[in-house]
């Protein structure tokens, strides 16, 4: 047992809305979402899809529910969708893509830098021209950026322009998983639409980096959010007063720009351990990853020094976030250096 | 468009977090209850499941994903399962019993008073014995309490634990949907372990007649609970910092006596429409049903009237509840006795 | 054990190819049906859209997989269908139409005879009009003719043609389940394209009463067929060299009309099983249903007099099929007269 | 227009029964399967039982409905299977595996050459160990032998059971895609159940190398064939009087020596083509794979020629079978030559 604090880096999921938040949670207007709609969350549905560009945006309780409402929406039985290796659809959400959506999975190398894919991998996978009745039909494609288990790794506007262009040249649609998309905006400094493009839908989440406790959104055509609304209640996921939880995502979204603090927080911790001969490669946002021989008992030594951290690619996983500041960055620096 | 202040009984889901309930959610102590528990959410999680008597407990987003996880848990294909004609889990929940479930619904027709069935007729329907292998088997009795469809009706303790042995005698699992339960409780002035017995898993709601703004509970063993925690997180339903909803269902959960006055209201709304020559039975609970030559007409003169009110069963549905006081009633009567 | 060759009434399958079939299968001309087409399975899809009077039609294993195509092909998750109550979809399937095809099933009264519903029953069901994103929808009607739980009943061309009418005006698409259709043609005295009329899509049987040892065919549009040739496939339905199957399918269909001597056989039957006092009521085709007090107790009995029926519907049924003659019927009622 | 008479080397499943398989099944004693047994069905799947060295076998109309039994037997919703790149599993069953078994596929490089896979690459997949609720589980590993987008490569028995033992150890099932296992074990000089070991499951094919017009079987324990047995009935699989195509299956039995000349066919025709300056690698069995700059083009210019070839893999692939002779091959070859 540890008297440290402990420092959490396990996921930028463990944050905890903060005194503004709770406010605005405790204030807000609500209404019944399932047979009208919910003020608060109808301005937060607006809010994001302004900011993402797209025409409609439906709020869901999880960054699962939203990816899977979009692939249930997209694909059927004899699909495949493509997807870069190690995305989360692939293997961070209970293998729903497969059994519910009803897509068999492609998952593509990354031949254009950790979690990227070039579009002409995109073309081959897609084969495109038609198939024999007998053929499963490749139809989709899902890109995530950041990309999490790669590393928060960051796909640039024109490169993800260049790889959506060759899926509609090849008939597929495109699904954007953009659990962290504010953070690949921030680190870009672009605006979020800007990697959003003409993608046929996106998810972002508003529980991660932003802190709010509970919540992503989905967004696309009015007509792919209509059905959406149908495929959420289905799932369980239609909520009556969600106004509460709306009016801490749309705090959230206020301060957006405070994930530069986190990306610079993950290089400082990149930068330290390095230092200190760990092998890790720069952080291009707010995840670091760290190559260990001895992934458990790396992992049990941290936990034992207050630095919590899990694990991701087979490797160590730090993700910096808004509750844990520069210096609780320093500080565990300090805590791995004198173990050493 | 109507001037008067609409008295707004088309459900007990729309009802609004008041003060204290705000007052707690914004003060809650929450933490990652996906990666560990939520303080607040587990607090909950073991009051709900002392009340109703269980080993277990787990919040999800909605009733209908409590249904959802506890059918996906019991069913598998080639089973079928038993419900009272008309409820919710039949014909209110996008047909998920089938096709996520995986059972084939037979629905029971009611021989022991509305929204109730008899012992006899479970044991017919089960069959019991062996059955080839290329039939179906039936596996799942599905009970609801109070019964939404039949109008708010109360099955009370005994019955019930005849109904539920009959089942077990067949062999079958039981799932109760209690959406309504505390409703069933407080008309019946018993405890709501009293009516769960030893079925295998129930859902409660928070969000009815309980005021909170999102939230349901299922419950049964802890085994039961450990894979639901699994198949809620497939579902889309996990979710980080829960407890700030966890607070406004334990405050829900101080004022279950209240409902008592929602019922008294119901009786009030009945008696003042058979009055007036409406042809409505005495309600049981908070939901009065009457018939009416036409659905569509009466819903429509009633919106004129201020008086919001929805379709059930073929026929006009009032529901109660804590945001609708016995002034509000008496004013809704007033507008349609002067309507006359 | 009993001494007595045994008359096997338990149903209609249990017939065997005769030998003008089995020499028609020895010297089918076969092809691979998967990579391009069998020209003897072809020539029997051809036939069997003829004689329904439908575009297109394509080859089955079993009737089971032709009604689940259909279904599939039709229905799709939040979807409804209607069917006549103990209908085959809804009691012999396994339940494929509800976890597989994804439809929730409501079962419709017989309140046009045994087996039959009216369009009356349809439109209430139906209910027609728009309703709410999170509701049900009602989308198919799967009717069946003849109706096996209700003893091989009838629907006359008229009858039928107005409930189809129903169901089109509350825009439902139709399904057929003809496992019996030629039966019910033959007894009618129509042709059999009378009984399908423009339903969507219908199935019809190669196995029961016209003998051959295996399949069916599912038949609609061509648009319909290429959809239900890919369900085939993925259900692991689609055969190489199935000429050979075919061609005793072929010569099935040459001789609807013996299916006349099957209906006199149950008329006898069922006469002289009320003459020795049973409850049975005048069968419409081949099928006798006769309620017993005890039914295992009956069957046993049956069993031991080498009299094999079967149970359906709580009642005893007897199949009568062209491997049973006329003096079969009368050595059956022979052996339960002197039992008695 | 072709005037030479075309040499169909697409598939050994477009081959033909023979004289001797037709007379056996015009011969055929035969029985309802569905509700007994029909006694050339139990036959067949006695003796292929006792081949492959396992308890029980069951027939299916198609080696893909016996995957998929396998896979809806052994696999739920948040599991995942293992299975070597580019397996019939993954790429040539439309996906049933996902949406219908329930599985997320994950494909393991051929890291022991072409097709196979080494007992390490299962141990690093499945990670052992215990995950958390929330995590995706590992529970089954699918072999293929002869693999056949690897062009018909073996895995030797030693080698095999390292696989699974590796498998085993890491808590997971097996089933092995046996469409061509008669080849390997023809090829490798070993008897069949040397290459089923212990696995759970197995699957192989009686229309292929064997000539039989329609039918698979797939096997393992008693208890399997059991459920498996009802499993075929949901998807439609269940027949009558099947003993019709058993028959033709065990007549197929008889001849599994044969495969040694389709396979000598094969070299000579990799051999010829190598010496046209064609890139084929020698063959393992009877699957030819040739990588050419031009895929549509060659396969055009081939059946110009009357030598019909199909795609896999990217390549020309030719399959010999028992209706193409040696002196075929030459021809084939001759063709070839006199066209460059």
């Amino acid at each position: 047992m540890t008297l440290l604090a402990p420092i959490d880096l396990r996921s930028d999921t463990v944050t905890q809305p903060d005194e503004r938040m709770r406010l605005a949670m405790s204030r807000a207007e609500v209404g019944d979402d399932v047979l009208g709609h919910d003020p608060t969350m109808r301005a937060l549905e607006e809010r994001v899809a302004g900011l993402l560009g797209v025409e409609a945006a439906l709020w869901v309780p999880s960054g699962s529910m939203g990816n899977l409402i979009a692939l249930m929406t997209h694909l059927t039985r004899g699909d495949r969708f493509l997807a870069p290796r190690a995305a989360h659809v692939l293997g961070n959400e209970l293998g729903t893509p497969a059994w519910l959506a009803g897509g068999m999975p492609e998952a593509l190398d990354w031949d254009a830098g950790p979690g990227r894919i070039s579009p002409s991998a995109v073309r081959a996978a897609a084969e495109g021209g038609s198939c024999p009745y007998y053929a499963l039909r490749t139809t989709l494609l899902c890109l995530e950026n950041t990309h999490n288990a790669a590393g928060g790794t960051v796909t640039a506007p024109e490169d993800f322009r260049q790889v959506v262009a060759a899926a509609r040249a090849a008939g597929l649609r495109v699904h954007l998983d953009g659990a962290r998309l504010w953070n690949a905006a921030v680190a870009l400094g672009v605006a979020p639409a800007e990697l959003v493009g003409d993608v046929d839908t996106v998810q972002v989440c508003l529980s991660k980096g932003l802190g709010a406790p509970v919540g992503s959104v989905v967004a696309g055509t009015a007509e792919f959010v209509a059905e959406a609304r149908r495929v959420r209640k289905m799932l369980g996921g239609g909520v009556r007063q969600g106004g509460v939880l709306a009016a801490a995502g749309l705090v959230g979204l206020d301060r957006l720009d405070d994930l530069a603090q986190d990306h610079s927080n993950a290089t400082a911790l990149a930068t330290g351990l390095a230092e200190l001969g760990w092998d890790v490669p720069p952080p291009e946002t707010n995840i670091v990853l760290a190559a260990v021989p001895d992934l458990p008992g790396t992992l049990a030594h941290l936990t034992g020094l207050g630095v919590l951290a899990g694990p991701m690619s087979g490797k160590v996983r730090f993700i910096t976030h808004r509750d844990v500041s520069a210096q609780d960055i320093a500080e565990a620096l300090r805590r791995i250096a004198s173990a050493a």
